[in-house]
């Protein structure tokens, strides 16, 4: 044995990360900042380097992103999103998009190309995951009410990343003048989402369980690896980032009832590959280069925890927090992370920023790394010191607005109703989704295997004819359920809206067609969002209407066995959604 | 991310893990024979092959052997070699002599030369500690008695699989004619080894600990890597193989208090990398070769399952265990795995051996893995049938020698006699051990550092003078320590030895002089033993003199303060290889 270059150099990296987890765990400093640093020490652009091999640096990162991101979603999972709040989910919209927005503007403002002030305000938007959570942990804090807000608005951030990753690789592809390509791009990024996640929702789960039962955590964690690195060799194949599809699967393996067992299973990987990306981060950055673009990481490491800080307390303050929970939260968030090498990343293999992106990037977070655990602790002595400084009618202010959003939450039968109101929203819009899913893999056949169809002597027309009435007839027990919530909906919307001290002896008849008035107005809508999908594959017109036609008729006729069809596919995803929760696991 | 070549492969090779894991549970066939043969088939010697890149597939491979052999050094410890019994042991080395003579004799009957036929022995004679436990935990047999007797024995195999690595690096770096080459070389090693245990068991028990200590798994795991790759990385550097460096760090991190917490973290890691490692020996295989060599293979697995199973099976009886345990024990041994796999990895890297001894060595493992279960299942039946068809005499014959054992056993007083015996031969044997080692580690310092002496104007016998000084100084403590226990080993022998009734009145002073003569003879044994071994490194006859001289007085004159060290530092090897035992944690 003794051809051992790549044991060697993920020796040596092994090496120095134990080392350096050891001496900054003693230094009670964050270890993944140690690990870039040991990074930077012993890579190719330092004196007396040890690793030198680019291509063994790149597996071993590339291992890392993936096994990293699996984990990242599988802590995610789409419970815990639900479980966010709609408020911490709009405060995490508004920060991302003004983080973003900040960014762009920093890069116009240096004078770099519209791509890299894209990439830039991408790269600062996102906080990181790892670095928050550990610190709260380091810190023993993650009990306490604030930080079950900066958790949330994590979750929230994960999801918006994955939403970034793809958006970036449409427009980094797309270009900013095809416009055309770029939008194709998003719809099959969309369609491999939707498709991907409902399919994968309704087998996935299953299959983990049901190796689960063997009850040998060998055959249960090879399996989820194979699940992982599955979806992310499926992604890379559709053109797609490795990490979408480790994230993805990750989410999805996250609603198996044995999560708990798989993430237990799964932490040691984690952590030995998450030490992994990070020193093979600092490997990727000549120190030359750092202190080159050492007053523009600064300026933005100075934006970012400024800029983060007051976002997110401002942001949960006004959705109704008390001012130092709020401050708190703010603190906790002040620091971006691996989605930052992750686009980073993204943007170099993709050729479309310049290479001084790359070593801003891990300057910024290197600098918000280390001053993450100071912002925690100085977060108790930074409350008191606001509040000192606050004049008093602005105290007053803040607390009456607190209490005016008390005031302003729905109770009793108000909170029930609207519990209702919610849910049959948010059924609609499932089906809308699964509908509309539909009929875009319908579109897709039609655009790539029309070769396929030649083979039988199907062409044109017939081939439309065909897909459209697969589509449609697929979609039926989709459409009589949106049309069943819808009708719900109208009859509840109708019995609050229409009060008798308004409408007096007329009451009864105005709400029967409100009532009838939504479902029609609903199901029209989605014909008409159906045509527009469906351009491509629409029949000639007259086979299209008699197709409607017999749809109508099959629904009538059909309409108790498609019911009973449609509560069936919906217990099993809802059987997969609503599992009793696993003992608690938080992030990190 | 577009260049995923390394990161296909993994993939590709973890999905098929992944479902081959799954299907083969489902089959109740052994695992690691479907991983086998999944590499089989993905692998690049087959239509349709999957992974074709030879460089990733090593690189996972030596991943594979680096965890896989850290793992099995966890599992071994030198307790539990303690706790395995001398009988156990004597029937390891017999076993396993007793195939390696087989193997070579099969050889030369084909006609092969001569290292392959060594080869082919080292190949067979080891048991595979994998299939064997997981055999006997997929059968639910853990608990029984003849299961504790395969893993004693699986144990003593693990430390001679060590020993043997080591002897065939030696002899086939060195060939058949340089025997003083491979005599060095085996010195080398064996310096390697003594050293790298006793400094390691000094020094990283403590420091796992000490890291345990900080509660976090992450921290823990990660160092824990870092010794494993070092000591990898160390072994390598200094010419040895990395399995041997991984199972030295393993066996001396076994010792730690913490070995339960460092188990149960790199298990996930260990289960990951043995299906690559499993996976990638199956890509290694052209089954074009597997067919050509079909019959010898045959031959060997044939020979592999009777040998073994009789030679552990008599072995077992014979040191005093019922036939039908002798039998079990017998065939849960009758397997080879992964050490054949690094042997003939060894030979092939080494460029000794022929390639059609690699493909041999796949065929008989998956011959004898996929007959591991059936041999157990069946073993219930056999021993009947075996009963049945014993004559009534021979079954006489062995019910008498095994209660003839029974009586053999020391009771009470014998015992604790016996007892204290052993521990202070015990002591001896270490302290004669470190002191050699102190003056090898003279004699290699003298032969490869002359120039930096040169440096500051020592020359030749300067230099013997000190380095001998040195050494003989440093070995004070171990030298006295051999004296006092070598003198009470007199004791103890002449009061048991010289009983009243033979000596009559002069028993006393037979005992006096017994008690005497022993540690002089000791004393003077290991004199000239340490003159043998200092050859080299002897200064001029009169400085020797006069040093032994100064060592005699400096002996008498801090005798008391000399004592008092060795008590400390055999208290400090004592504290770490007799702690209370972890929660049981078996092998596998």
């Amino acid at each position: 044995m003794h051809e051992i270059g790549f044991i060697r150099d993920l020796a040596v990296v092994m090496i120095v990360a134990g080392a350096t987890t050891i001496l900054f765990q003693r230094l009670r400093q964050p270890v993944l900042l140690g690990y870039i640093l040991a990074g930077v020490l012993i890579g190719p652009h330092t004196p007396g380097m040890l690793v030198d091999d680019p291509r063994a640096i790149d597996d071993i990162s590339n291992l890392g992103v993936v096994l990293l991101m699996f984990t990242l979603g599988l802590e995610f999972s789409v419970r815990k999103l639900r479980e966010v709040g709609i408020g911490v989910l709009a405060v995490a919209v508004a920060e991302v998009g003004l983080m973003l927005w900040i960014g762009y503007g920093i890069g116009g403002l240096f004078g770099w190309t519209g791509m890299d002030a894209l990439f830039l305000g991408a790269i600062i938007s996102l906080s990181s995951t790892m670095v928050a959570t550990r610190t709260l942990a380091e810190g023993g804090q993650r009990q306490q009410p604030f930080a079950q807000l900066v958790v949330g608005l994590l979750v929230a951030e994960d999801m918006l990343a994955i939403v970034m990753l793809t958006l970036l690789t449409a427009v980094a592809i797309g270009g900013s003048v095809q416009a055309e390509a770029a939008f194709t791009l998003i719809g099959h990024l969309g369609l491999f989402v939707v498709v991907g996640m409902i399919l994968g929702l309704l087998l996935l789960p299953r299959l983990v369980d049901y190796v689960a039962g063997f009850g040998r955590d060998e055959t249960l964690l090879v399996s989820v690896l194979g699940i992982c690195f599955g979806a992310s060799l499926l992604a890379a194949w559709m053109g797609f980032s490795v990490a979408l599809g480790a994230f993805l699967a990750g989410a999805v393996v996250a609603e198996s009832r044995s999560v708990g067992r798989v993430l237990h299973l799964i932490e040691p990987l984690r952590d030995m590959f998450a030490a992994l990306f990070f020193v093979a981060i600092g490997l990727k950055i000549d120190p030359a280069m750092l202190l080159q673009y050492a007053l523009p990481a600064l300026l933005i490491a100075a934006v970012v925890i400024i800029g983060k800080t007051l976002a997110c307390s401002l942001g949960i303050f006004v959705v109704g927090h008390d001012a130092r929970t709020a401050l708190r939260s703010g603190l906790g968030m002040a620091q971006i992370g691996e989605f930052s090498f992750v686009i980073a990343t993204l943007g170099l293999s993709l050729g479309v920023i310049s290479p001084f992106i790359y070593p801003i990037a891990v300057a910024v977070s290197v600098l918000c790394m280390a001053a993450s655990p100071y912002l925690t602790r100085s977060a108790g002595g930074l409350a008191n010191g606001l509040r000192r400084m606050t004049p008093r009618s602005l105290q007053l202010l803040a607390s009456s607005y607190s209490g005016w959003l008390e005031n302003l939450k729905p109770v009793n039968e108000n909170a029930a109703i609207a519990a209702i109101f919610r849910r049959l929203l948010w059924h609609i819009a499932i089906n809308i989704l699964l509908v509309v899913t539909l009929f875009m893999i319908g579109a897709y056949v039609n655009g790539h295997s029309w070769g396929w169809f030649a083979v039988f002597g199907i062409h044109r027309d017939l081939r439309h004819t065909l897909i459209w009435a697969c589509a449609l007839f697929l979609s039926l027990p989709m459409l009589i359920a949106i049309y069943r919530k819808a009708e719900a909906l109208g009859m509840l919307l109708a019995e609050i809206g229409i009060r008798e001290r308004f409408a007096g002896s007329y009451t009864q008849a105005i709400r029967n067609v409100l009532a009838r008035i939504i479902p029609l107005v609903t199901l029209l809508a989605l014909a008409l969002l159906i045509s527009a999908l469906g351009s491509t594959i629409l029949p000639p017109r007259g086979i299209a209407l008699s197709l409607m036609v017999l749809g109508v008729v099959l629904a009538v006729v059909l309409w108790r066995g498609l019911v009973k069809m449609h509560a069936r596919l919906q217990a099993a995803l809802k059987e997969t959604l609503d599992k009793p929760g696993p003992s608690e696991q938080g992030p990190g």
